[in-house]
Formats: structure tokens, sequence, C-alpha cells
């Protein structure tokens, strides 16, 4: 079985953490955090597995530096899968008090969907804006586009030659060219913050779904033989699509929720959404409906509810006192009122997106990157 | 039949034009030439082959922009075979009144060679000083490293998904990704004189030896389907080593002449190089030497001397007058002052090819390229 990251269904996640390697999330390797901290990710066990998440805490805990990297592809509007990355790493910034690296991957937008990066730059606008909307901060995070970072291209160069063809297909299948290029290019991603430009070897976390596994495990083959500390990785679930069928992605734009959404387009999909809804109101009222197989559920435990008044949620479904119409009402309430809340806030970071996409590499911690944070955001 | 340019042995040339289409050059095609200009790569059809040669000349006629580009892999110092290419750019430059753009490909190098682009930067600096000291006018001059030009690595990643994995292995044979790579690196290179920032399309000239046309076929291909003009080129036979066997190469030291060699080496090279000489003197007093198989004659035709001076010195050889030993001795005076000048003339272009490797690229057409000039040249 090949899990690769252009071919991404629904997965076997049992098996494939089994194959490679990947463990569990014991509860302890966590260290205590803050309340303020949103730790919701782990505690509803959404991010489920990890490879050496422990290096990490351990390195901090030893006043090491440690980074966390994550990115996009530029190729349409954040959905709530988009969502859920950037607040993983908003909390692992919180947590480890460290500098988050973004990637806007344009080079593997264009290798996998043949959008050139000109046709991207807009939408790698809103995307950025939408990062740091959901609370990445600027003054910790260096955001770039994989076409504009030379140390990146680099990296991508010099591992060609370290990676065998067999390997190649071994990993990610018979694919074109390009395609292992944007593999070679993501592993410059990984290794980015290494680089002796950003402070050399360090643990670095790489919050991903298991789709984007090859590209942690060819990183992890080739870094230590070349200088550089194995990056670490977290493994998270993917919530399902509106109709249930597979994870919410930009494939499948008709059973997603993105944060273009109009009321509207959210009425709509909520309405049509499937739930674990009985046959009929008399059914559900005596049976009570099916919180399991319900989307509906899956949206307020992943985006929209504390552990608490999820749990609320459940037992009343259980029990026939909450119907599907009058749950999914209240979840169309509350989605409105976040995307409003948020298209307020995503509003005043599109001047400073727009800097980013224009000079291509962002780093809140420089010189110069204070200057525009100030220039954007004021102090 | 595949010819590489990662695998070049003693070629076929005949076969290869009619395999692929390469013309002939006739003479009437070439435009008349200022005295000044040494024509001798084409009078003495060292120039042999050409594809589209002609629309070079065409549109230098009707006032439209050409360029030429060409390059090195800094993988040594120059021998006479880097010191041919280079002469036919200046007698190029000389010709069009055009920029010329000089390649350093320390990312085929690496892909090739596996010497990383930090351990290539010293013979980059002594190679780019040759290149002025052989002639070329910084003034016209587009000089870079492949490592640190966005343009050429951006159309690279361009083209990987225009070309499909089959085309690659028919041009190039079943090779590793990182030469695959480094082919499309020499894509970017070749359209680089037709970038935005360059002027936008043009018709350019790339002299090669016909080990490097998969290059220009596979640009050929993809050129015009993406806005680009068809690249030209021109095809010149190689010098053989000196033991006769095959083309002066970088990957047998032994019996190449080579920039760095001292008076003592050369005179060494020199003396052992295969002649057409006879058994015994007595011999080829009597029958006259054969100049065809003659290396050293073969020297004076592509690098020493003039067509008068090689005509008279083959006929001495000829007629028995002038023997191996004497007429070697000759030959190892005439190198020994070139090679003394060229060091002199070269000294001066080191500070400049440095501040050109430390910035990675150069345009002697621009604002910085012409403080550079003025800095380190004077007026």
């Amino acid at each position: 079985m090949i899990v690769d990251p252009w071919t991404s269904e629904t997965v076997d996640y049992k098996k494939i953490m089994k194959e490679f390697g990947i463990n569990p999330i014991s509860q302890e390797i966590l260290p205590d955090a803050e309340q303020s901290i949103d730790m919701r990710w782990f505690k509803n066990n959404i991010i489920f597995a990890h490879r050496d998440l422990d290096k990490i805490f351990n390195a901090k805990k030893q006043g090491k530096p440690v980074a966390v990297l994550s990115g996009i592809k530029p190729s349409g509007e954040f959905h709530f899968g988009s969502k859920q990355v950037v607040e993983e790493l908003v909390m692992f910034q919180k947590l480890l008090k460290c500098k988050v690296y973004y990637c806007v991957a344009d080079y593997e937008a264009y290798a996998d969907n043949g959008d050139w990066i000109d046709k991207t730059k807009q939408t790698a606008v809103s995307n950025i804006a939408d990062v740091f909307a959901l609370g990445l901060d600027p003054k910790h995070s260096y955001v770039y586009l994989q076409s504009k970072e030379p140390i990146v291209q680099e990296y991508a160069f010099y591992f060609s030659k370290k990676i065998t063809n067999a390997t190649f297909k071994a990993v990610y299948g018979d694919k074109p060219l390009s395609l292992y290029m944007s593999a070679l290019i993501q592993i410059g991603d990984i290794l980015l913050p290494q680089h002796p430009s950003q402070g050399g070897p360090k643990n670095v976390l790489v919050p991903v779904g298991v789709d984007q596994d090859p590209h942690i495990r060819l990183t992890r083959d080739v870094a230590e033989k070349n200088g550089f500390i194995s990056p670490s990785s977290t493994y998270h679930y993917f919530i399902r699509s509106l109709d249930g069928s597979q994870k919410m992605s930009k494939r499948n734009p008709d059973s997603m929720l993105t944060f273009a959404d109009s009321d509207k387009d959210i009425k709509r999909k909520i309405s049509r959404a499937l739930t674990g809804g009985r046959d009929t109101v008399e059914e559900q009222k005596k049976k009570g409906g099916n919180p399991e197989k319900c989307t509906i559920i899956e949206l307020s435990n992943y985006h929209i509810e504390s552990i608490a008044e999820l749990q609320q949620r459940i037992n009343k479904c259980k029990t026939g006192q909450l119907l599907c119409g009058e749950c999914k009402q209240q979840i169309i309430t509350k989605l409105t009122e976040f995307i409003s809340k948020h298209r307020k806030k995503k509003e005043k970071f599109i001047p400073l997106a727009t800097a980013i996409v224009e000079r291509g590499i962002f780093d809140g911690e420089s010189e110069e990157g204070k200057k525009l944070i100030k220039k954007y955001l004021g102090d």
C-alpha cells in the first residue's frame, strides 16, 4: 500500500502506523500547559500519533532551540482542515514558545494541480492572512513561498543526489518527475529551520496528516547522515467531509466548509450534511440519534465547542432530546458567527500578507520582519 | 544510440547529425566579418554544424535582439577545450555585438561529479577570470552560478511538469533524478536570455559540443509551446587528447593541457604527445610525417597558429623538413608564451571574478554591473 500526498484517500490509520513505525500518543509525554492554551487537539485525541514528539519536549525542557513547521498548498481558500493545522501550530507556538515556519507550497500546488506560481499569489495572500487571523504570532513566524526561498531549493538540489530513483519509487510510487521534485522541495522545507542562517541543527516538529508521512520518512532517512537532526512529527485525524465520505478536502468542494462561504452557503451545506438521525422524528425521539455517524458532531468536536459543550450535545442527541434540525440550526449560528468574526480579524492582516507574498520570505524575528510588523500591525 | 552529456565518448558525428537533424555549415550563411574578428573556428571548419544559425544572423540583420549563451562546469582549471568555447563566444560577441551569457554550471558539477557548490567556488573564480582574460567583454556579459540564479531554477521547476518521464528516458537514458534535474536546470539556462527581465523572447545562439545536444533538443521541444523562441545552436569538433584517444577532457587529466600547467608540465605533456612521426628519423626524412594523425598539428590548428602558419608547418612535416622533436619544441615555446601572457592578463580579473562568485549573478549591462566593472577594472 502506497500512501502518498497526491492521491489521498480514506486511509487505514492503524495499518499505516504499524507499517511505518508511528507511535500512538501517550498523554504522559505531554507537558503541563498553561490554562490559556487550547489543548483540545491532544485532549480530543485528534492528534493521535507521533514520531519523536518526546524529543521536542525534552529539548525544550533542556533549554535547547526547537521549531515547528507546517504549510499549505495555495490552491484554494482555507477550509476547516487548513484551520485545524494552523490551530495546531498556534498551540505549539504557545506551548513551546518557539519560531513557527509556515510554508506556502506554491511549487507543490503547481506540480500537483498545474497552476503556475503567478496564478496562486492571490490565494497565498488570503491564506497567510487567515493564518495570522487564527492566532499565529507573526513576531515568531517565518512565512515563505517555496518558489522564493533559495535555501529550500538548494536543499532540494542537494538531496536529489542522495536519494536513488528506486527509493523515490518505493516511497511515492511511479510518479512524474515534477512530483519527485516537489517531494525534494518538501525535504528542503522540513530542513529549512536547521539551516545555518536559522541557527543550525535543532529539533523540528512537523504536524501533518498521515498522507504527508512519506515526506517525513524520506527526510528522516537522509537528515542525520547529512548533519541534520531527524525531524519529529505528529499525525492528526482529518475531519470527514460533510457527506461523511472522506476527509474534508479541496478535491470535493461541495461537501466542505471554506472560509469564503457565505452565510447562505453555510446554511445550505450544514442542512445537507450527514447526521446520525433516524428515518422518522418519532423513531429518533424514542431511540435517540447516532452521534458516531454524525458529521455535525464531528464539526463541533474539531472546531466549534468545548469538550463540555460537546458532551452535552452528544447526550441530548442520544436521548432524543435534540433532533437534527435544531442541532444543525445551533451549529449554523455558531459557524456564521465564527466566520464573521474571523473575517473582521483577517482584514487587518491583508496588507502584511500582501507584503509577504511580494517579498516571498518573511521572518518576523529579523529586523526587516519587525519593521514590516510595525508598519502594518502597529506595535 | 544515446549521446548524453554525462558519458561523452568518441562520437560518430555524421551519424548524429543525420539522426538529430543537425545541418552542416554552409559558408554562405556567415556574415561578412570585420578583419579584426578571429573567424578561424568557422574557417577551419571546427564549428562544423548548426541548427538555425541563419535565424540568428537574419534576426541581427533585421535589427532584432539576439544573445549568445554557453557555460562551464566548474570542476577544474580551464583546459584548451574550455578555451575553445570561450573564444567562440568572443567571436560571436564581436560578430553579433550582443550580450553573452556565461553559465557556471555548479549544479551540474554537483549532479555529475558530486562536489557540492561550496567546494567549486574557488574553481568558479578561476574559470570566470579566464573567460575575461580570453577576451569576453564584461560590459556585455551576464555571468552567473546556476545555484544562485532564481530565474533558471524557476524555469527548471516550470518545465518539470511539461516533460514526461518517458521523454527524459528517451533523451538521456535511464539516469538518476539529479541528472534529470540538472537537465531541467540547463533548459532554464538556455531560456534565461528570453526572460522578461532580459527583454523577453529573442533568438539565442548556444555553441556546444554534440554531447550537449540533448539539452538543445529538449529545450527546442518545449520552447515554442511555452512562448519562447526555439534556441539556435552550433556544434564544434573537440580537440583530441594528447594521446590521440578521445576528446580533451577533464576526465583524462594526464593527456590534456590545462591553464594551471607549469612550463615543465607543458614540456612533458607535449614531448609525450602522439604525432604522425615515423619509426626512425631516416624514414621520416625520406617519407615525411603524417600530420593527419598528429595531435600537435591539431593543437596548432585549434589554438596556436594562423591558417597560413599551420599550412607551412604541415608542408614542412609532409616533406620531411620538420621533424617531430623540433616541431614540438616550437609548439612548446609558443604554448608557454601564451600561458605566461594569459596568466598576467588573468590576474587583473581575479577581483572582479571573486565579486561575481560572491554575488552569484553579474550583469555587465546593469547599473550594479557597471559599478563593479568600474571598481575592479577602471574605465
